[in-house]
């Protein structure tokens, strides 16, 4: 207990700098260092990179097998991409390294659908060296897979389920608001998605499989719609751009789960700008039905970066391997000093 | 995969009786026993006693330690009571004839806080014995604790948790209506709560201590406060009664987690006739807010057997030991085979 928790961030991007600001924050963490391939991070101090007014004595290395063989940590915060092949020899360094991974790459969230073989290989690779790894995060690992499986723990049958979050993006960053189309007109938007330059959200298909997995369901497909354009009905000033009526005000994501011909869960990632209530809803078909909704929704950023940092005892509570939500303990905030909630595994 | 998993009904009151029969109609289990003290009850086939128009060949006894030499089961499904005193003997039987539990006890569902001497000797006893037990229900087990505690994993920080359960009791069963005092004068009432003959909800404790647990937050004390009676202000008709304006439609209970001189948790069931609206509803105050709700509730009855049936196989993949919902792996429906979901405990 007296030992703090020893934490690399890798990747420090605007998700890993919020990870790793928050995680400077927090009772019985220590971050010990910090990967990063960018030119105008590496060989600076950390505490520069994250805009703070002081330095941390731990300098950006872009060698992640040179900085894990001076140093040892307990857990690395990975979050450099969305695709598991991106990501995969920097899990395979961190595993090999005998640190545990809590990773916010979307496709590791649930991997076994789209990657069984790698799936497999990271499993292994996790028991042989003694770690755990995890992906999570707000959406996915929360909000449309997570969560909606806990709401049918009540439900003696499940016959459908529907998840919609519904997003203001004129309050996000602008580089999210430029990724999801903000302003376009609808043939440079329809261009853009031919051209897969606009993706829609990544991760629908793992929280779809995920939930299929926990419920015994064998899924016909998974179907993934083409991002639709959200049209803007009035003119709309974000913090991005001014969006003229009948331009591009954001997009909605839509991806199926089909069984016996039917959709049995439809998750709707729906994001733009004059939106009138933002929400997260879930509602399931079943004995008995459940109609939940958060109003005001779950905010993103906040929520990915408390996933992350709520999920390292978790994981380090857990048996070696490759596990995804659905397979740990019941997750849970950590509002107080990290340690409080440590069973150190036994070696 | 081939065997179908072994199932004795321990309890074949209200509760029980849905369980069994819910047990009944579930792929991949097979009701192999029947426990009950009730003189009208033994010694009649299970079929009969449920209501049903067969015989099941399954005889209902009062010997427990009789029945679990005579046939093996995989789990009890456990409804006696909701006093951890009463059900300590039961439970005890159950765990050193090497069977599994799934209780509906309300203060199994938590015991560490009101028993932490027979909480351990639990423990320690399942884990003796090779088997995992757990406390479970809708409430407590899920709605004001398992829920809430899922809800605070996408928050760096927790400040208050606020759970509210609004109840219609015309809709329920007549003996539940009675027992929340529905028709008294507001006299009786105070007198049956003197008396204790009205004990308001049990588990809002079990609940609370949970939540604490989870968060790793210290509490000063529990406070539950004597249940209130919710007056009449028209006259209402239930299914039991007609209350007269100025008598009593149900009650509501209160119960604080105190720490550092406030209410950190503050858990409400209000439960009476004439509800404008049933809803399960929690607000978390931290970083972020959260605001959720359950419009319509969860039917209770049901509720409570759907959290038993589906517990089995988080239990029956479980380390051996007494469990509460927090410990397990994240609760599910089993829409499917029960089969489906166990990974048989490697002996």
């Amino acid at each position: 207990m007296d030992n703090k928790i020893r934490v690399i961030i890798y990747g420090i991007g605007a998700i890993g700098s919020s990870i790793a600001r928050a995680a400077l924050g927090k009772k019985g963490l220590e971050l010990v260092g910090a990967l990063d391939i960018s030119k105008d991070k590496v060989g600076k101090d950390l505490g520069e990179v994250l805009g703070l007014n002081r330095t941390l004595g731990i300098t950006v290395t872009d060698d992640p097998e040179g900085l894990f063989s001076r140093i040892r940590a307990d857990v690395v915060l990975h979050a450099t991409s969305s695709y598991l092949k991106d990501v995969y020899p920097q899990l395979e360094a961190c595993i090999k390294a005998e640190m545990n991974v809590v990773s916010t790459c979307e496709e590791l969230s649930y991997p076994y659908y789209k990657y069984p073989e790698l799936s497999r290989e990271l499993d292994e690779m996790a028991k042989e060296y003694g770690v755990a790894v995890l992906g999570t995060g707000i959406n996915p690992g929360y909000l449309m897979d997570t969560l909606p499986i806990v709401l049918t723990a009540p439900c003696l049958e499940v016959r459908r389920i529907k998840v919609t979050r519904m997003m203001d993006s004129s309050k996000r960053r602008i580089p999210y608001q430029k990724k999801i189309g903000t302003g376009l007109t609808v043939e440079e938007f329809s261009r853009m998605i031919e051209e897969k330059k606009i993706t829609g959200h990544v991760g629908l298909v793992e929280s779809i499989a995920m939930i299929a997995d926990a419920l015994g369901w064998r899924l016909d497909e998974i179907q993934e719609l083409p991002p639709e354009a959200v049209i803007a009905e009035r003119e709309i000033v974000t913090s991005y751009t001014t969006v003229k009526p009948g331009r591009v005000a954001g997009l909605k994501s839509v991806a199926h789960g089909v069984r016996g011909g039917g959709n049995v869960i439809t998750l709707e990632f729906i994001s733009h700008a004059d939106v009138k209530e933002e929400y997260d809803a879930i509602t399931i078909e079943g004995t008995p039905n459940i109609n939940q909704k958060i109003s005001g929704g779950v905010h993103g950023d906040l929520g990915t970066v408390a996933m992350a940092l709520n999920s390292i005892p978790k994981v380090l509570n857990a048996q070696p391997g490759l596990w995804t939500m659905k397979d740990l303990t019941l997750p849970s905030s950590t509002p107080e000093d990290m340690r409080t909630y440590i069973q150190w595994r036994e070696e």
